[in-house]
């Protein structure tokens, strides 16, 4: 089967059918996490965004290469070309060496991704890492007559740029607009005019994170490390590059900049933008003290936060909306996502039960075309995971001998499932716990026949059921409503 | 208590007293993989090693600062200072780009130092992200004149360095010894004298991974990273520094020499190495072809080894000997670790289950005083685990009422437990396998109900039995001997 992608391209406005510039490949950028605090629930939503997509064209065979970036240098408060690097504050705050704050947030990132079954990308460069490759690009934007510098800080110059090119291709801005989006900040007497922005940045004497250069002692502008890096490992042109939707401007606005100002060319044909994680409306964000970090939602330890919530869970719940969609957060939706996902894993636990008939009573050939339908439109995850739960109907009906399922097309739909369930959405079994509930469930059991024991006044089984727990550690109370028990010997 | 801690110094050949360059504080620095294959015994025993040493210093107080390297660039076939970069060599071969080759085989590191419950390194700076550091500690050293370029590679002039400095003062090896060690390869004609060592090669036009430098485009010779990076996040002298045996020379020696050229001063003032793991009497290594990967340990799947083990087991196989001595590999000396590992987790299971009486039968403060008294002793970790075997005679005595504790000791000897077998020598619960047992404890005792059911003539209740089991997708199989069981609906 051939399958026709439709991408939204942020860069047009419109949907397009996906070419990949080499055949059967496909090379893929994203923006990566200032490593700078805890994961949240807006790192979670790029990281499985694109994981389905990365997924998703490697399920097609094309040869995928996916970039995404650890920004540990240069990123600076309020996005701006002024003020405190963010790592730097964050170890002046901890008292640690900048890159000990790098370190413990870049593992805490790869944790929080890894339990939400995000695939590691191929390659993830560091803004520190290439240094010279952004010094390298720099020097060509200068030639180029692009750049300018002034006291060892080296400034892009938009409105010279805006002569030839098209600043504003990607936000849809024009030249008014972001000069009124501009602050007024330290720094701004260096530029010849306020919209311009920082390629590279004289470091004051006090800078932690510096580096040689042909300006002197300074660091790069935020912008350029994608430029640098995407370049180095996908080439001047690739085919896709994604991030939030908050990235649009002015971070990749300045990296089409950068690139057709050294390159003459746009450095991707496809802009991916997934939408923002709100809550009470409004965007959950560090800097607005609404954010909810992961964690929090594994161990339910946040006073927005009814119960804990699996990492599956998350997923399932943010794989539910549609990701150029904003998702609202509630304790009654991650609820509904924990029903949803839990309803999935059942179904896949009986269809891996189900016995066949002679015939089958529906069509599978028609689920794993709306399957397909949903995710090549834009990989509309919402829309698959619905032609799913069609199935999971069918499935109970065949298990509740409502429906019949023929050999055939019982393989194809336990390899359907797979498929879509497991290596596209990329869900899990959520393990441990489903031996935790086995022993739980044993429990109960046990439970139940020390109560029938009595019931029966069997009372040497129900004293044996009692003194043989006990040598397993296990404490019964019993109450009104029946019998309680814990484990004592746990840490 | 106050600590004195003895450490072996390969530098000096003796035990001598540790007393940390800034009060209360702790710099170590050890060198770790590069990052071209799968991770196997021989990087579990440094990861071990060295995490021991980080984890008893923290305990201490120490504010510890831990650096350890990814090698991503430089390090060319044979150690040599020509041929092919290793990371290269095996991109060629995975047709993969250098860093899909450093990103696959740093994950998998990181994962098997997380599996054998290594903390992570407070920072892991990589080769690739210091070139600038690299260059300008090149250009320093060629200003002091130990340096020389030719064809846009730079060589350190051991000759001219022998003439103010030891080298080969780490080693023991001097000059004429190290010429005899030197094979004769291609480029050798560029230096002055055979035992000249690259700082910086050039690249030829197809080496992939290159940079741009004031000799050029090229790389950095192995040696430069360690001391750029040592001293980029500990300064130029710092407390500790380690690694393999196998580096003393030529790759710590050349460290010591670049760093007496640059800061007038040996980098660090303790060199600790670990021995190697051997294997049939050999060293265990990749070019060697008879090494058996971390997976394959974990797995079981490899000719050489009779089952699997886990990787606690490997842990306490690696910490029942000395970091100094060899540990030749063997499967009944694995099988001796996984009990000896076992009896030690039971007794901690133990230990929490005794109750105490009015007196000690025992002295609590000999036990805690040997164990710190080996681990003082350059950390010998197997005279430390057989003083808490001593202490886990007496658990089991205590249970077996062959011993008395008293509540204050119950206690002390808790605390003193939790403190060295899980927070010095990092051991934990492997906690999934007592989930399962866990279950499989209560499904015994079920069965037994239910063949005492059977015995009563209570068929109701074994009837119930097997049906309720029936419902978990748990089968039972009656035979001879007894029942079995087994659950259905495993993926």
């Amino acid at each position: 089967m051939k399958h026709i992608i439709k991408i939204y391209n942020t860069l047009t406005r419109k949907k397009e059918t996906f070419n990949p510039i080499v055949e059967n490949h496909v090379g893929m950028y994203v923006c990566g996490p200032t490593v700078y605090g805890e994961p949240h629930l807006g790192h979670a939503r790029p990281g499985i965004t694109f994981d389905i997509i990365f997924r998703y064209f490697k399920h097609l065979g094309y040869k995928t290469r996916y970039v995404r970036n650890i920004t540990d240098a240069g990123h600076l408060e309020n996005d701006a070309d002024s003020g405190e690097d963010k790592i730097t504050r964050k170890a002046k705050l901890e008292k640690l060496e900048p890159m000990e704050v790098v370190q413990v947030y870049t593992l805490a990132y790869h944790k929080a991704m890894q339990i939400l079954n995000c695939l590691p990308p191929s390659i993830e460069p560091r803004a520190t890492g290439h240094i010279i490759e952004q010094i390298e690009m720099i020097k060509k934007i200068i030639n180029t007559g692009f750049a300018y510098e002034t006291n060892g800080s080296v400034y892009f110059d938009v409105k010279k740029y805006s002569e030839k090119h098209k600043y504003g291709i990607l936000s849809g801005r024009n030249l008014d607009e972001t000069l009124e989006g501009t602050r007024s900040l330290e720094g701004q007497e260096e530029k010849k005019n306020p919209f311009d922005f920082a390629l590279w940045k004289n470091a004051e004497k006090n800078h932690i994170m510096k580096w040689d250069s042909p300006w002197g002692k300074g660091f790069p502008g935020w912008h350029m490390e994608c430029s640098a890096m995407s370049e180095k490992y996908l080439g001047p042109v690739f085919d896709i590059h994604g991030g939030g939707m908050d990235l649009i401007f002015p971070h990749h606005e300045a990296e089409i900049a950068q690139s057709n100002a050294c390159n003459k060319s746009n450095p991707a044909k496809y802009w991916l933008h997934n939408n923002m994680v709100t809550i009470d409306g409004k965007k959950m964000g560090k800097s607005l003290g609404n954010f909810i970090n992961l964690n929090e939602f594994f161990t339910g330890k946040h006073e927005k936060l009814e119960k804990a919530y699996s990492p599956m869970t998350i997923r399932f719940f943010i794989l539910q909306a549609h990701y150029r969609s904003t998702i609202d957060f509630s304790n009654a939706a991650l609820k509904a996502a924990e029903k949803g996902f839990k309803k999935l894993m059942t179904a896949m636990n009986t269809l891996n039960k189900l016995s066949s008939s002679k015939e089958s009573s529906f069509d599978i050939n028609e689920i794993q075309e709306k399957c397909y339908q949903a995710i090549n439109d834009d990989f509309n995850t919402p829309i698959l995971i619905a032609n799913l739960f069609e199935g999971v109907k069918i499935i109970n009906q065949i298990h509740s001998k409502d429906s019949t399922i023929s050999n055939a097309d019982l393989i194809k739909m336990r390899k359907l499932f797979k498929i879509f369930v497991y290596d596209i959405l990329g869900f899990i079994e959520e393990d441990s716990k489903a031996n935790e509930d086995f022993s739980d469930q044993l429990m109960s059991l046990i439970l139940m026949l020390r109560t029938k024991a009595k019931a029966n006044k069997d009372w040497d089984m129900a004293d044996l059921i009692r003194e043989e727990l006990n040598k397993l550690s296990v404490n019964i109370k019993d109450n009104r409503e029946g019998s309680l028990w814990e484990k004592t010997d746990e840490k």
